[in-house]
Formats: structure tokens, sequence, C-alpha cells
């Protein structure tokens, strides 16, 4: 997975004031902080309930990965998760949704303050998703494509009963290569064609990122999953930019071939996802549009962030069991929302119609 | 039809320089040259033909009316026409698509030249379409409303054999009504949306705009056009605005509820006209995108153009005539689009694929 590693700041993840360089490609910053919690602490940072908590934003897709594979692995109990708003400023994402915009474990109102309690002199994007040392304050990780393949390899001790096997061994080289493909084309491709800065730039992104997208219509037209017969990480991948095309990049980052809703495989596998415990119910679709439209203020000067599109069709039926696949494999589905992070449904899609 | 004249600057027809004043609505500055060609002449200009020029763009919706009425009532003869490049600079609308920059006829590389000929000190914006005399290179007038009806009333003793009724007489009150609500709704309420200044004043023409939009779609769920059996002026103005929505309102301007394509009975309408002579011939979705997207920099400050939508889906059968009507009334429809006139046929709905 090292590649998916391998690129440069994500921009609904860090907080750079400006995202198009003109006569550019966009180029994600792909400096992260590589320490790694693991069951035997190599890095110092040894898995351990309770210790560790995770920042994330529930506008960010990159984020996004993590609280799903928390969720599906069930390791709530274990790891606590702070929620920052859509919105951040130039400088850090902040805890305004938390009473007195305080994180309520870390007691700091700033991402950052995590970051500099560790790296004085940290300079490079104050990103989620993040683990923070509760015990010390300190940032441990922002390198987000490690994180979720830490939290199935190497927090199995702290999985729930059921829990499926988001990366099986006997998949894993499959699994890396889907993902890698669709991270370069789709996941950063999508920022490549709204952050490009020139026309060219966004031409060749543009079209990378539609023949990805036809590609994986194509697999996917005949079996359920990306990899295997089960949801495994790279679902989860796809599952975040797939979530949020129409919301924010068909429009905002000019993606508009077509809609996530015009490309019938791919909308029926999406839908699919969203409608299993563990995806859909992660989902922020106001988060999601306040961020995207009131944050890259260069290439959406106004700020406005458009009512539409419709959502609603999210939870329409879909035909993909038909394909057979086992979602969890030999586990099960995870339980409810653990009280206390469920999405407020006025950002559900039920309840954003435009 | 008075109240639709009494609007403000439309922005893909002058060139002035912002569009978006923050915090406020966008309002139309609604000052044109009220001057007629009549056939009693008196105002100075009778109906002739061969004297006046009809300079248009091919990306202006407004433009796009006088284009469709001259060919529909086969004017083409009598009133010449000069079309102007899509991407006007922060002056004028240029002739830049013409041999040397210069419009053949006129002689002038600036449709403001021919403004400054009539009005030494003109201030406003200088508009399309515009009708110039060509004995004296002066504009005539810039009313763009009052422009298309006096074409179907004033200048019937050079329409073509079969020329239809585009504003009949036992039908003025209805149609009046109807295109005033588009107007306020739809023409201009999609450049409402697009140049709001506030959330406020954007959620308000938002809403309207699609209230309107389904409130067309239930009356033309029954008739096949909006006022009586036969084309009318009516069906012109609705149709270039359907006709730009998914190319560039939908994004560019944030009126995403959805798509036109996703709106049946508006779509199939829209099809309909499209593939009546006289309509989709005079369409140039490259030039339409070129315009709003390269010239609105306060809202796409990076100019770059979208690749998509998928444009093709324009050709497509309908189920209109299922609704009976008779689209030229006891006329006929138009011939061939007049040579040198003809859209490039990579720029049509054929050929936009994204």
């Amino acid at each position: 997975m090292a590649d998916d590693a391998n690129p440069t700041t994500a921009d609904d993840q860090s907080t750079a004031g400006s995202y198009v360089t003109p006569g550019t490609e966009f180029t994600r910053d792909a400096r992260y902080i590589a320490t790694r919690i693991t069951a035997d602490g190599r890095d110092g940072y040894p898995v351990e309930a309770g210790r560790y908590r995770l920042v994330v934003s529930r506008a960010c897709p990159w984020a996004n990965r993590a609280i799903i594979v928390r969720r599906l692995l069930g390791l709530e109990d274990a790891i606590s998760m702070g929620v920052a708003g859509p919105t951040h400023d130039a400088r850090s994402w902040t805890f305004d949704l938390d009473p007195d915009g305080v994180d309520p474990v870390l007691g700091i109102p700033r991402l950052q303050d995590a970051f500099f309690a560790r790296f004085p002199d940290y300079e490079r994007g104050i990103t989620v998703p993040a683990f923070v040392d509760e015990t010390t304050g300190q940032v441990v990780t922002n390198d987000y494509a490690q994180m979720t393949l830490d939290m199935s390899t190497e927090w199995t001790a702290h999985h729930r009963e059921g829990a499926p096997d988001l990366y099986p061994e006997a998949l894993r080289a499959e699994i890396d290569e889907v993902a890698l493909a669709v991270f370069k084309d789709v996941n950063n491709g999508v920022y490549r064609c709204g952050f490009a800065g020139s026309q060219e730039a966004y031409d060749k992104a543009y079209d990378r990122l539609f023949a990805r997208l036809d590609w994986l219509s194509e697999r996917l037209s005949t079996q359920r999953y990306l990899v295997g017969d089960t949801i495994t990480e790279a679902d989860v991948r796809l599952f975040t930019t797939l979530v949020r095309f129409d919301a924010v990049y068909h429009g905002h980052f000019k993606c508009n071939r077509s809609k996530l809703t015009e490309m019938p495989v791919l909308w029926d596998y999406a839908r699919d996802l969203f409608q299993t415990p563990g995806f859909g119910d992660t989902i922020d679709f106001e988060h999601i549009k306040q961020h995207y439209y009131v944050v890259h203020t260069d290439i959406n000067p106004t700020s406005i962030v458009p009512k539409g599109p419709d959502l609603s069709g999210w939870l329409e039926p879909h035909d993909r069991a038909a394909l057979g696949g086992r979602p969890f494999g030999d586990g099960t589905a995870p339980g409810p929302v653990r009280p206390g992070e469920e999405v407020d449904p006025q950002h559900s899609a039920q309840a954003m119609r435009g």
C-alpha cells in the first residue's frame, strides 16, 4: 500500500490556504507522520484500549475511511473519536462543534495543538484523520493509508465478535493493486480535476478519472465487491469518494461527464454499501457540502453552498444482492451506531432533498 | 411584454467586469436602447430588407432568441447576421471569429464601435443581440425582448412563405403572462442563482427557479407547447435557458437540484424543440461553455472549462408528438440553415460527449 501513502496534501484533509497553483497539476503533499501504533509497540505506541483518540472530520473522505473501518471492526470501545467541524480555518481543523469549542477528551480547541505538542515546529499540513495519544496530548500519526490497515491487522485483539477481515492475507496483493489505481485516478483524481492549475492538467485528470470509473463499472458489473466476494479495504476506499461524487465533486470539482446517479453499476454498488451498516450511517452530507464549498475559496470565491442535489435517492433499493457475495464474510454486520456518534438526522440523505 | 424588458444587465449579454456583488441579490441592468425598427418607421428606422445587421453571440441565451426567431420566420434574406466570439473582453463583444477580427459587413472589430458611433458617451452594457444600421454603422437597438416581437409583428412583409405566427393576437395575453413568469424565475432566475452575493439570495433564487420548473413540468405534461397548440415566442424564450441548463447553469450557476435530464417532462419538451428545425441547429455548445466558464472569473477564477457533461442525449427520441400539437400551426418548418451560418459540427450535441 506504499504508493497510496505517496501522494500530496489532501485539501480536505489539511489546511493549506490555497489549492490551485496556476499553470500546474495539483500535487498532493505526501509527507505524513509515519509513526505506527502496533501490537508490538515498536514505534513506542503499543495497541492499548482507551489510550488513543481518533480525530476526524466527517467532511473528509480520507478521515471517512477511518470512521468506517473503526465501526466495521467494532473498535469504538477501544478507540475514542473526536469530530472536528467541517469548515476549518487557514491554520487548523477546529473543535467548533464541541461545547466551548474544545475537544472534551483532549481539552484543545484546535487539532494543531496536538501536532505542536509533539513537534513544536511542525510545518506540514494539520490533517485528519489523526491519532492522538490521550495520555500526553501528542499526535501519534496522521498517515491515513497505514492507519486503516493497522486497525485491521494490529488491533485484532480489540475487534468485536464477528468483525470482518477487511484486509485478508490471501487477497492483499489484489487489494493493493486495485486500491492504488483507485487512489491515483479516483480518490486523488477528483482533486486533480478540481485543483488543476491549467486546462491541460484538468483535461488529463478528467479523462483518467472517467476512464477508471468506466473500468470500475465493468469490473463491478459481474461481482458485488471490488476484490473477492466480501467487503474489503478496497471497497471502503472507493466508497468514500463515490459518496461525495454528486454532492461535491461533480459540480465543485468539474467531474461532470455524468453524475454518479447516471453510472448505473457504480450507483447501485455505492447504494449497496451506503445501505450496509457502517457505511451510510457515517455520512454527513451537510458537513461534506459545507466543507468543500466554504473552504476552497480559490475555486468558489463566494463560498455559497449549493442547495442541491437531491440526495434522497441513496435510500432507493438496489439489485446487487443478485450478484451473490457475503458482505461480512464469516463475520456479521456491526450493530447500531454508538450513542453520541450518530450523524445529525438533518444531514442525512433522507433530509437532503435540495 | 413590458416586464420582460424591465430587468438588468445580462451578464452573458453585456460585458461588465464583475458579476457578483457581495451581500446582495443579483440585479439585472434593464436599461436598453428603446428605439424600434417598425413597419411605419416611427422611430426613424423603418423595416427595410438589406439595411440592418443582427449582431449576436451564439453563447448568449438572449441573443439565441433572436437567432431562432429570425430563422423560424425566414428573415435571413432581409436581415444579415454577424456572430461575435464567445469570450468577450472586459469592454466589448468582439468579432474575433471573423477574418482579421473584423465584422465583414460593418467593418468593425468590436461591437462597442457601433454603440459609440451612435452614442459617443454610451456608458451602459455593450450587449447582444443588437441591431446595427448597415448604412450608418450605428446601433439601432439592443432591446432583446422587444426585438423578437418586432420581428414577428413588424417584419411580416419579409417573412418566408409558411412562416409560423409566433405571437398570435388571440394568445398574446397568455404568452406575455407565461413569459413573464419564465423570465423572472427561469431566464433571469439562473443568473440570480449564479451571481447571488449571499447565501440567502442564492437560496431564494434556487427555490423560485425549481418551483417554477416544477410548475412548467406540470403544465407541459398535458400540452406539447407552452401556450396554445403551436410553437410561440413563449417556447423560444424557455428553450434558450433549458438548452444551456446542464451545460452551464447546473454546475457553474449552482442550479443543481437536478439536471434537465432528470426532469422528464422538461427534458422531453426541450428535446422536442431541439430536434425541430430552427432550434437545435442554432446551438453551439462549445461557445456556450467557453463563454460562461471563461468570462465569469469572479465565480470561476481558474477559467477552466469542464469537459462534461455528455450532451449527446439531445438527439435521443422523445414522445411529445403523442400530445398532439402542430409545431408550426398553419405554416411549415424552416428549410436548411443558410450556408455560412451553420454551427461548427464539432460544437454540436453529437460531438460533445464529454
